[in-house]
């Protein structure tokens, strides 16, 4: 009952043992940042088309990534009849959801790499004088 | 000069040769996520505070974190005289902009784990049919 109660509870995820941990590591991966993106702006895709959309990922790899995010329900997969059958993968509300926020980073970082990458080519003065 | 002009446009993460890929992958790992948002959240902060805060990290994960960040613009790193000297970290304004989207990703997870854990609790139906 009380495990119950507590799961009605927002997270914390300065907390270590708080879930939501999991859940950030989910969809900060370098491959479920791209795929549910990608499903944003394109919609339902095919798996074979999201492999092609996102550049370098390998067929397990975006396989894995698909089963976690549909099983936190941030996607859902339908078997489209075909010859051969064809998967096709979307997102369901709640993923819709986190993955504006994703958007947003990446919107953000596809501006701002220049910026960004004139201050790392710039470097760091004294790499040996920075421990914390 | 082709190279001065092309670092003027904006990047594609979904092609993996974009050097926007190097700076997701910095912002998107746990601790980096969790540090920003800390920074955004507390302002200027030491990194024994830090440290507390961002439940979990080591010393060496949180130095490593904050170098790479520091080293991407995102933050800034001041000696505060005291003996012995402390180290402190704030955001750039070039950093608060990218961290606004961490801190609404973060929020929305906090908000939603409860809806999230619900689905993942109740688990996939058949493991065995989902290869894609």
């Amino acid at each position: 009952m009380s495990v119950q109660v507590e799961s009605l509870l927002p997270g914390d995820a300065f907390d270590q043992n708080c879930p939501t941990r999991v859940v950030l590591d989910h969809v900060t991966s370098k491959w479920a940042v791209l795929v549910l993106v990608a499903l944003l702006e394109d919609g339902e895709t095919r798996f074979s088309a999201l492999r092609r959309r996102v550049g370098g990922v390998s067929e397990k790899m975006l396989a894995q990534t698909l089963r976690t995010l549909e099983a936190d329900g941030f996607l859902s997969r339908r078997v489209v009849p075909a010859t051969p059958p064809q998967v096709s993968y979307a997102l369901t509300d709640l993923g819709r959801g986190i993955t504006e926020h994703l958007a947003g980073l990446v919107g953000w970082i596809n501006a701002r790499i220049p910026e960004v990458e004139s201050i790392r080519r710039a470097g760091r003065p004294d790499p040996g004088a920075r421990s914390a």
